[in-house]
């Protein structure tokens, strides 16, 4: 029979790029059920969650700087700057990238491939902490 | 003891541009149970849904124009036209932004964080009703 | 009483671009049960899932290049090139797309929107095959 249980991450500020959050996010949660899917949402609007590359620390500098070219923090560029230049690119970067993952849950892991990662993509420049709602569902 | 259940959720036609739903769906899904998860999926190729700042309606005229920067209306940059010259972008910004969410559901309410709320993000000029297939997982 | 079933599907290999999957997931986990919902997991970081346009084929044509105009594969532009000038420009894309669908199940079919097909999205240029991890939930 199938449950469901939700648990909640709170991730300490991280400065703005990629940082690796699969050992905080198994922390949280183990043990795991044998088999199921685990939700991540992130409950922000200036920062995401992606899978992406694990082991080379570069490819984390390339996706900062590739994201950074396609929404620059350029003054003219936009018209909400109240809460400083990095805000607007932040949203749209949101938009872009998203606020949740799912991942499949079998032999009492989650099915990551080889090389994928759970990141916190961090877009502001002094980030507070951030707030993760994270349910599993599974048979226990 | 789990259940499933799904809902029909039709949207009037909406100008180009992003449009808060939260309300929408809100009132389509409600009672909500006392926790579990949501899925809104959309049924169309030239819009999308997304989840971000539902504040200060200066975000949203940004990230239209962000995303229109990005996935500009011209001419000469595709080679399907014959629905008009916003039809090729809009299947391109639908594959950036993507047409589903999940939300979690937390004593009886959807648990989005304080400045998220749920968007349409409509790509077409002159657009139809829009269908959105909710489903629910929860105990019940 | 829902159930979770889980199944791999494995992707030959694809040249670089948009290819129409809806029927190599179908045959791996057809019958589908009355009503439900399907997760489809990319194990990979180079290549992508996304659901567009499944009917004109130029639509996947404006697909790629647009993608690419955004993510070019230049040398200059990127830090991590031992793999090749089109795997770093992947992550980025692979980021932008996202590696994973839900897709509704209803009347024993997968819920689709009229004009939506289900695409891996190849990002390298010799690619291997791909493995797809596929959850279904449903009342068995």
């Amino acid at each position: 029979m199938l449950k469901l249980q939700q648990y909640t991450i709170t991730l300490p500020p991280f400065p703005q790029g990629l940082h690796l959050i699969t050992e905080y996010v198994k922390q949280a949660i183990e043990p795991l059920p044998k088999e199921g899917l685990l939700h991540l949402f992130l409950q922000h609007t200036s920062a995401a969650l992606t899978i992406n590359e694990s082991y080379d620390p570069d490819v984390r500098k390339d996706l900062e700087a590739a994201l950074k070219r396609l929404v620059p923090e350029s003054e003219d560029l936009y018209v909400h700057l109240v809460e400083g230049l990095d805000d607007a690119p932040a949203h749209v970067k949101t938009a872009l990238i998203g606020v949740q993952l799912w991942i499949p849950i079998r032999n009492h892991a989650l099915a990551l491939g080889r090389w994928q990662g759970i990141y916190l993509w961090e877009f502001r420049k002094n980030a507070y902490a951030r707030t993760i709602i994270a349910t599993i569902i599974a048979a226990y």
